[in-house]
């Protein structure tokens, strides 16, 4: 085990950028800021602000409120990360500074949020009051305001300056334009879209808006290419079938392997990937797993799948061969590993182990442990060049 | 026309930037790095230092030596450009200071070359004398050098921290691969490949390795996944054919675009764009366009397809629509636009128009021009997010 080696190194690096620091007013060290990153600590309402190419922590940067089920999404020029807490703020972190630039009580409970494919506008879906609002992603100033009356799910930016977002209580999917005027975005909605999306994604070309459902099996799936042909339903068998499998947790389908026409998602209640057919949205195969996958996530290179599980299997982490579709190897970081991010171009992975307290980075093509970081019950991880792609 | 507001704005960012400089220690103004390019001027040997976001030029950099043909890739985190000039210097550019922070004469005459994966080392493409060099991207140090006896052509970076390049008078391709030593890298040498590569593209995904032949007609394609197969050959009737049709400028193979299965890339001597099936790497189709493609780019989103010219066509920019294959739109920017960059989320497409000394900015959504920069004979435009991406 590497770890021991590894803590000095660490603190050697907090403690040499920590001399270095910027003034609050933006003079300071130069450093590039597409290597950045962070990792959430739900607990502490705090961040590990991250270095992935020295593989180090740069500091903690404190004070961003609940982020339970905290997700992020980042500036175009990736310096800035904006942090959806569970309580309704959002968070503008200086990822150069390590401070916090501002930070707004936008609702009462939001889910998550995107920023605009121009990098202008950040919207946030919220529970309550249910909606989506959206800010100037500078000044974080409130630009446009879309009730609901319904909990908004699956926020994701689309091409053409669009967001796309579901409504849990209505079985409704809408799209919001920002490309005329993004003080009044111009709605699409589509209705009777399948009962209680849960959960949506974006493919990476930003075409295909989809939607998981809870309230029964299948999946609601819109072109945004042809919104005129509506959303169309598929894949009738997934879900959580008439038996009413015990699911331990709903899978988030934030982010999918695509190789050909082919994606792979996370089965629910199943232990099992389920291989579908983009060209025709069918089922076209399934690859049996350590347990009930949360994240099914390609490498960057599309070559491998990374699969994590719920409980009882939180402490696994399986890699799939993508060619072959077989499991290839099998890893027991601890528990619970709850996400996983790919450095730019997919040579490491890092987890976090959020019992364990730790971060953990590996080479994807070997699984060697290349570090361990320490970090207080890390959840979400997410790297700056999410900037630079759809839907994430 | 927008150009004459354009350019008083532009002169104030360039003089309000200048207040701010950094001085070369390394301290001074913070700014994120994931929204900064370069244009190659390629008569000046200067490079135009750009921001893609607000539209405008930081500056000009000069002392790069001859820039005829040249290219450019980034570091890691999006504060280097490494380019790489004609004459055989390599030049480690600082766009946080917008100053030259190293420059190594690397050989006499270069071609090109890339940064691997892990962003630790840049390789170059030599014609004189033939071979590889590769270096710390740090230092600019040489860690190992590759003699071919042949001029190399189309190096590109594929995952798993490997180089493929192709031997123009050996009609090979070969792999090193620096996952092991990087000061011994691995070869894997493929002979018979095809007379007379010229150029040679890897897929999005890193996975496809594609070397176009000048010396007779089809292409050369590896499956980087499993080198044991070894190189096919294929499209037997893609090429300068029987009739020896005159070609004005052998196109580019750097970029293309796949929409499912498909690939889209220039047809050779003819005034059309070929579709490839890349399930079975046989043509499916091809577009007729306004005269012999040079470059074929895909928006980041693959619904569009932007397409420039070789003389006497030179003026023109097709943008072809992928689902409909058909053109829906021709612009004439001017004499000669040798080049078409996206922004990272391609919101927005930049073009270098040599002859007019400019680079213009259009709406990819409504082909509206946003602003229209001075620049000296402008050539290459290369964006920081190309430090994300495989192959470019």
């Amino acid at each position: 085990m590497t770890s021991n080696k590894l803590l000095p190194a660490l603190a050697l690096a907090i403690l040499s950028f920590t001399t270095l620091a910027a003034d609050p007013v933006g003079n300071g060290p130069l450093r590039g800021t597409g290597d950045l990153g962070i990792a959430v600590e739900r607990a502490k309402g705090s961040l590990q602000w991250l270095d992935t190419t020295k593989m180090t922590s740069l500091g903690r940067i404190e004070g961003l409120g609940d982020l339970s089920h905290a997700s992020a999404v980042f500036s175009r020029d990736e310096r800035y990360a904006y942090v959806f807490g569970r309580d309704g703020g959002l968070t503008k972190v200086d990822l150069l500074t390590g401070t916090i630039a501002r930070r707004v009580m936008q609702s009462g409970n939001s889910i998550g949020g995107a920023i605009s494919q121009d990098g202008r506008f950040i919207a946030a879906a919220n529970y309550t009051p249910g909606g989506v609002k959206i800010f100037d992603s500078d000044s974080l100033d409130l630009v446009a305001d879309i009730p609901t009356g319904s909990k908004v799910i699956g926020l994701e930016d689309i091409p053409g300056n669009r967001f796309g977002f579901s409504l849990w209580d209505k079985d409704e999917i809408w799209i919001a334009d920002l490309s005329g005027d993004p003080k009044n975005p111009r709605l699409t909605k589509f209705t009777n879209i399948g009962h209680q999306p849960y959960d949506a994604l974006v493919s990476p070309d930003g075409r295909w808006y989809v939607a998981g459902l809870y309230g029964e099996d299948g999946i609601a799936v819109l072109d945004t290419w042809n919104l005129e042909a509506g959303v169309k339903r598929a894949l009738p068998d997934y879900g959580r079938g008439e038996e009413k499998l015990p699911v331990y947790k709903m899978p988030h389908l934030e982010t999918w392997a695509m190789v050909g026409n082919l994606a792979f998602i996370p089965g629910v209640g199943h232990h099992e990937v389920v291989i579908v057919d983009t060209a025709t949205w069918t089922q076209a195969g399934v690859i049996p797993v350590a347990g009930q996958p949360v994240f099914v996530m390609a490498q960057p290179d599309g070559r491998r799948l990374w699969v994590n599980f719920a409980f009882p299997n939180y402490d696994t982490v399986q890699v799939i061969d993508v060619p072959s579709q077989r499991v290839v190897h099998t890893m027991k970081p601890g528990v619970a590993v709850l996400h996983m991010e790919f450095a730019p171009r997919g040579e490491a992975v890092w987890l976090s182990v959020r019992d364990g307290n730790r971060l953990e980075v590996y080479d994807t093509a070997s699984f060697r442990k290349l570090a361990e970081l320490p970090a207080d019950a890390p959840s979400g991880i997410f790297f700056t060049a999410r900037a630079h792609r759809f839907g994430l």
